[in-house]
C-alpha cells in the first residue's frame, strides 16, 4: 500500500466561464500532493463521479439555486469513493461513501466540511454507481419531482422528455408503478426501443425522427396530465398545446437551452396554463434531503425485487472529463452518465 | 308601459374575427323584434354590461376554456338587468338579475337556457353595477385567484399588474386584508395614486414611467412571493427575475398579448421557476361557481363595512360598444369598465 504522502491528486479545475458549449480551454488540469486528514477529517479516494446536466449551470456566473463554481476551483461533482484515511469515528478506512467529491482523484474532507460535503456511508452490494443513479441525485429528482410536485394518479397520462436519461428512466418507471400511462420522448430509435421494451413505457416518441406533435396526438389521445420536462425549448412549448385540464408541468431542467449563446426561448404557449387551469412548477432536489432515506429505502426495495431497471453510460478516466461531459449535451449519452476515476 | 311586441332589440353581433385590435368592421349592428317568453322562460331588459379583457379571446377561433363566439352571433357578455316578462316561477317582473345577457338591449332566456345563462336574482341595494364588479366576475376572479391559487400568508409580498383594473383593485385589497405587503403596477400617476391613497396599497409602480425593474427592487426588497398577472409580456418576464423562493405566479390574463399580430412572447426567464422552486398556475373563474355564494357573502360584508372600495368606469350607449371595448386595451379605462345600456 502506497503511503498517502506519496500520492498525487489529479484535478480538473474551472479555468474560465464558457460561452455556449464548454471546451477544453475552459478547464485546467492541476495536480497537488495528497494530505492526511486532520482531527475529525476524512480522506476519500474517488471511484466514480456523477456527470449531470446541472453542471453546466454551475459553470455560469450569477445567482442560482447553488453558488457558481469559482474560477480556479476544482469542478463540483458528486461521487462515490472509498475512505483511505480517517480521523472521524463515523467513517472507517475501507468504508464506501457518497459525497461531494468534486472532479479529482482524492477528496480531503476536513471536519468543518463534513456536513457540507453530504458524506454518508453506502452499501455497495446494490452496485456502487447505483448510488449515483437510482439511489443518487437522479433517482431522488425523479422520485420527488414526479411524486411530490406531479402528484400522479392512476390512469393519468405522463410524458417525460430525456426519457432514456438518468432522471427520465426513473420518472417513467415510477409513473408506471403508480398506474399511469407513460410516454417518453428520446433521441433515436435505440433509446426509444429500450424505454418501451426494457422499462415498460407505453410508447416513446423519437424527437430526432421529427413529428413530436403527431406522436403526442397518437399516444396521448386524452391529452397530457403530467409533463416532466428535462429539455425545455420547442418540446416544452409543443407540450403546452397538448396538456389536459388540471395538468402539472414539472420543470426539472432545460438541457436544450443550457449552452445557448442567444437568450433562452420562453414557452410562447404558456397561456395554455390559463385555458387548462394547469400549473408549471420547478423542483430542486436538495429541498428533499430530509426525505432521501425514505426514498432510498423504497427504491432499494424495487431494485432488489427487479421491478426497477436502470442503465449507466460509464466512461473511464478523469482526464476525459471535458469531452465526456459533452455527451450530455449532444444527446450521445444513454442512461446515467458516470465518469469512472479508479477501479477500486 | 310599452307592449313587448312593440319593442325593438338592438344587438351587436360579431361580423368577422379580428386580427389585432378589433375595429368597427368586425361588428354588425342588428335589430330584431322582442318576443314574449314561452313556458319557463324569462325576458330581461339589459341595464348594464360587463366589458372584460377576456372578450378579446372569445372573438378568436379555436379551443379555449370556453367556445368562441360564432360569426353572426350576438357578442357574449355578462350583465345586469330587470325582468320585464316571466313565465318562470323563480323570477318575477321587476326582479333585478345577473345573467349572460350578451351585447343587446333585451335577452330572451328560454327554459332550456336558464341554467346556461347563469341567471340569478340580485340585491340592487349594494349598487346594480357592483354585481358586475366586486360581486361579479372580476371580484370572483380576484378572490379565488388570490386566495385559492395564490394562498397568501401574512407578511408576504404580493404584486398585482393591472392594479387599477377590475380584478387588480380586488386582488390588492384582499391581499391587504390578509396582512400582505401589496405593490401594484399600473399605467400613469393617477391610477398609481388612487390604488395607494384610496385602496391602501403599499406602493404602485407606473409602468408608463419606465423603470419597473427599479421599482420592484425598491418596493419588494425581499422578492415577490405572489405575482397576480393580468398583463403578460415583458412585465411577467421581468417579474420572474424578482420572485422569491416558493413564489406563486397566478396567470389570470395577458392583456398585453391579446391583440398581437405576432406570436405571443413567452416568458424567457421561466427557468427562474426551477431556481426558486416556484410555480405558475392558471385560473378560470367559472371553476369556482359552486363557491360564489360564499365569496359574495364575505365581500358584501366588506362592502357594507366600507373596508373594500372599487371604482367603475361607466360608458353609456350600446352603440358605443366597439370603441368602449378598446379602452381595455389602450390602458384608458380606470376601474371596472361597464357599458350602461338603459337607465332602468
Amino acid at each position: 500500500m502506497t503511503a498517502i504522502s506519496a500520492l498525487t491528486n489529479h484535478q480538473v479545475c474551472l479555468a474560465s466561464r464558457p460561452t455556449g458549449l464548454p471546451t477544453r480551454a475552459n478547464w485546467r488540469m492541476t495536480t497537488e500532493p495528497v494530505a492526511e486528514p486532520g482531527p475529525g477529517g476524512v480522506l476519500v479516494k474517488t471511484l466514480a463521479l456523477s456527470l449531470d446536466p446541472a453542471m453546466r449551470g454551475w459553470m455560469n456566473e450569477g445567482k442560482s439555486y447553488i453558488a457558481p463554481v469559482e474560477i480556479g476551483a476544482v469542478m463540483r461533482a458528486g461521487g462515490v469513493g472509498r475512505v483511505i484515511a480517517s480521523q472521524n469515528p463515523a467513517f472507517a478506512v475501507g468504508d464506501h461513501v457518497n459525497a461531494g467529491l468534486d472532479v479529482q482523484e482524492y477528496c480531503l474532507i476536513p471536519e468543518a466540511g463534513i456536513k457540507r460535503s453530504g458524506i454518508f456511508k453506502i452499501d455497495p452490494s446494490l452496485g456502487l454507481t447505483t448510488w449515483l443513479n437510482v439511489l443518487g441525485m437522479p433517482g431522488m429528482t425523479g422520485y420527488f419531482g414526479l411524486l411530490d410536485v406531479g402528484q400522479p394518479k392512476a390512469g393519468e397520462t405522463v410524458v417525460v422528455s430525456g426519457a432514456a436519461g438518468a432522471v427520465g428512466q426513473m420518472v417513467g418507471q415510477l409513473a408506471k408503478l403508480k398506474g399511469c400511462r407513460v410516454v417518453g420522448i428520446a433521441g433515436g430509435q435505440a433509446k426509444c426501443d429500450w424505454v418501451v421494451n426494457e422499462l415498460g413505457f407505453d410508447a416513446c416518441i423519437d424527437y430526432k425522427a421529427g413529428d413530436v406533435k403527431g406522436g403526442l396526438k397518437t399516444h396521448c389521445p386524452q391529452g397530457v396530465d403530467i409533463y416532466f420536462d428535462n429539455v425545455g425549448g420547442e418540446i416544452l412549448d409543443l407540450m403546452l398545446t397538448r396538456i389536459a385540464r388540471g395538468a402539472r408541468i414539472i420543470i426539472c431542467g432545460a438541457i436544450s437551452q443550457y449552452n445557448n449563446t442567444t437568450p433562452v426561448k420562453g414557452p410562447a404557449n404558456y397561456l395554455s396554463l390559463l385555458v387548462n387551469r394547469a400549473r408549471m412548477e420547478g423542483i430542486v432536489v436538495f429541498d428533499y434531503a430530509d426525505r432521501f432515506p425514505q426514498a432510498i429505502a423504497e427504491l432499494s426495495g424495487y431494485l432488489k425485487a427487479g421491478t426497477l431497471k436502470s442503465r449507466e453510460d460509464v466512461v473511464t478516466g478523469l482526464e476525459t472529463f471535458p469531452e465526456t461531459l459533452l455527451k450530455l449535451f449532444n444527446g450521445e449519452n444513454f442512461g446515467k452518465l458516470v465518469l469512472q476515476v479508479a477501479a477500486e
